[in-house]
């Protein structure tokens, strides 16, 4: 039926999906037509029933066929030219990009080794006993789990939240917090709030690739600044400051995705010295941060909200189901914030709060960090080994939720990482992480995520296939 | 302590916000010093305890004063100047506009009498049982409530929306649904995607206050269409389409929001070829369409998304804590949209969209709904006559879940709004409904929080004052 070619540069879902595009387009499958099962065209063409999962959304998602519950694939009627609804900036199709690595992560069922997932997987926010702490919550505080949540977040986790900044060493109370759907919504807000279209702001090389997206959706300029393993290229970002006079910039103090390194708290210091020097502000993404071990310098504990702006979530320890995050700045940016965000969701969900305002009190969530810590440093050690002796590469130690691995020369990284699709194994590429189009020869796996034996084996076996 | 005029045209909030400013900033309250206690400044002032409680939470915006829990307000630091965190088109103070009514709304505590709040009582939501829905869903559904949920929305909920559409005689598959936090989030993507700054939209007038927000946040170019009791004014809407040339007209088919009209079939049919003839998008926005009684016509269902984008929420159903809407529309567009949700917000909360799921299954929505729409009904016949009595007029019978009341003549309505929030009643003034500053003689009032005799009382005596 289809002429699927597998050492072509064109993945197999694209041409999958071309192909059937062409034939619906031209007529040689006519409207109300069934597609061929998934399984059915798995088997008719070779490809995993991943990639026709795929292939079959994205041509949903063009209009050319449609999904019937239950009873399969429809090829669509075709639009009348002219309609109206055409979106502006219309996105080029994903594909392979962070868009497409970030939908997947939060798609994918459990029958994909989710190796290059950002998130930790949903079995370990289970040991906290999620449904016993919903259960409390919905006897002891009544109507409140189903009263709106105040546009800056509930009261009470805002307290709660200053407090844990406070034994962060940072002075903030409850009038510096705004609470966020993540710290995804944090970044929306603040560019919406802070910036003008073709503003120039510094970001990290390699770096948290959804924020690159984020950014460039706001029509900002970014500014690359290498990361190395101790923060940031002062010399460099000096540069960056004195070429593009950023307005702020972008980055992690612990444990930074993908390298797992943290900022030395001389660092810290010198570059508070340059924002000062030159103005920008510093948005400081301490997601990672409650997984840090030992004592740890953050930018907002130095500086005190002058020129930073702290973020952070519950993402990484709680899981990205809960979608609880939170701003703490000067009130007065706060109150600009906060509006926006009232202009743009209302308010957030009020259980998503309170779930986090339980778990906050009473010491249980410091025992459940302690054991994802303590679990993340084990399988960062197993991990690593497996994926040295399968022929990966490590420079840094570093720590947290990331492993950097390096690929040895000559080696396609983007067919490495079609071929692991087809065998149902998503990787991250190095190059997603990198404004700059560097880290080609990268992979970053999640270690909560790597364990299966069939990774460490695939890569092996596709390494020496390679070599 | 300090000189505050009941005559003056200046809120009494404002006053005290002004006088207690200028002492933090000319130094006679020096940084540290402890503020009167509510309770004593509102004794000083012989304001109410509400209105020293949102004089205080400006002066922490501005960042004059900082509240320490449990330990009342201090006087802030003096902040230094030259910080590089002041936020682009900062808003103005909102005082007594749009937003500082949303606000008040979604922060609300029991002591206020919300009658001008747009969402029904939290209480009406508890007879759902929602700790029971939420205990089942832990337990029959593992670890789903705490995975990621997809961008597009969770496929068992948007199976579920589809055939709740369907139901109402609407095409629509899993494939035309996006879920959003509220109907709000809906817009905000919708003005993200389609709109450029400075394009023409059409509004209703009188309308939804927080829409004309966002899309003024948007720098959207607001053309006003008169709302008659039985939907837009068709010529009027007809010349604004010939002086604007509008790339979309929002609007409620049913239940409108304020005046509880619902527009004819004959009007969906007119409207929509206008929208053929001048190319606009339809942005139906059927929040209330759940609590319409008898057979309704909804513009999707005649356009089948050619024109129409259907938004829609469970917030004036289930509730506004759950912030669970969806979007309809063309799949192309539909994955432009969903791609600016996860540059946003990266996707929504799992637990939120499994309770709706939960919800909608197995009949409970539907009797949950019919409960809501039958004691709405009799609410709103008790609260009608309470206000006439009260002096108030009604044009139109309407339905749903507001009663859009007119004041007689000579009325001050703002010193009326003003007055009322001094006796802990929330009122939402006529103006704020109104893109093209008319309405300034009505209210709207929520039949649900509208029962308390206070209400009427307060307004039979204020009437008769000022008469």
């Amino acid at each position: 039926m289809l002429a699927l070619s597998r050492t072509s540069s064109t993945p197999l879902v694209e041409q999958i999906v071309e192909q059937l595009a062409a034939r619906v387009q031209d007529g040689r499958l006519a409207p109300g037509t069934r597609m061929p099962s998934i399984r059915r065209l798995a088997g008719l063409t070779g490809a995993s029933t991943y990639t026709v999962v795929d292939a079959y959304d994205r041509l949903v998602a063009r209009g050319l066929i449609l999904a019937r519950a239950g009873r399969g694939f429809y090829v669509a009627a075709q639009a009348p030219p002219g309609t109206q609804l055409t979106a502006i900036e219309p996105f080029v199709d994903p594909g392979f990009d962070a868009v497409a690595l970030a939908q997947a992560v939060l798609s994918t069922s459990g029958h994909l080794i989710a190796a290059g997932s950002g998130c930790l997987p949903e079995s370990w926010v289970q040991e906290l006993d999620p449904g016993l702490v919903l259960g409390r919550l919905c006897r002891n505080r009544r109507a409140q789990p189903w009263a709106p949540c105040p546009p800056h977040g509930l009261p009470e986790l805002r307290e709660q939240l200053a407090v844990k900044l406070q034994q962060q060493g940072i002075s903030a109370g409850a009038e510096h917090i705004l609470t966020t759907l993540g710290a995804s919504q944090a970044f929306d807000l603040l560019c919406r709030t802070l910036f003008s279209p073709g503003d120039s702001v510094l970001v990290e090389d390699p770096g948290y690739f959804v924020l690159f997206e984020q950014l460039r959706a706001h029509h900002l300029q970014l500014v690359p600044v290498p990361r190395l393993a101790d923060g940031p290229d002062l010399e460099a970002l000096e540069a960056a400051c004195r070429a593009h006079r950023p307005r702020a910039f972008f980055l992690q103090t612990l444990l930074h995705n993908p390298t797992g390194g943290s900022m030395t708290p001389v660092k810290v210091h010198r570059l508070l010295s340059l924002a000062e020097q030159y103005g920008f502000a510093v948005v400081e993404d301490d997601v990672y941060g409650d997984l840090h071990e030992g004592p740890a310098v953050r930018l907002a504990q130095v500086d005190g909200f002058r020129h930073v702006i702290y973020t952070s979530s519950f993402s990484k320890t709680l899981g990205p189901s809960l979608r609880v995050g939170f701003v703490a700045a000067d009130p007065r940016l706060l109150k600009s914030l906060m509006q926006r965000k009232l202009l743009s969701v209302l308010s957030a969900p009020t259980l998503g709060e309170l779930f986090v305002t339980e778990v906050l009190g009473g010491g249980r969530y410091r025992r459940h960090v302690d054991r994802v810590r303590a679990r993340l440093a084990r399988l960062r050690r197993d991990c690593r080994a497996a994926l040295e002796s399968a022929g990966l590469g490590f420079e840094d130690a570093g720590g947290g939720m990331f492993l950097w691995a390096r690929v040895p020369g000559g080696i396609d990284v983007d067919a490495l990482v079609r071929r692991a699709l087809e065998r149902s194994i998503l990787l991250a590429k190095g190059s997603l992480f990198s404004p700059a189009g560097g880290s080609g020869e990268r992979l970053r796996f999640n270690p909560a995520h790597s364990t299966d034996p069939t990774l460490a084996q695939f890569l092996r076996e596709a390494l020496a296939r390679a070599a």
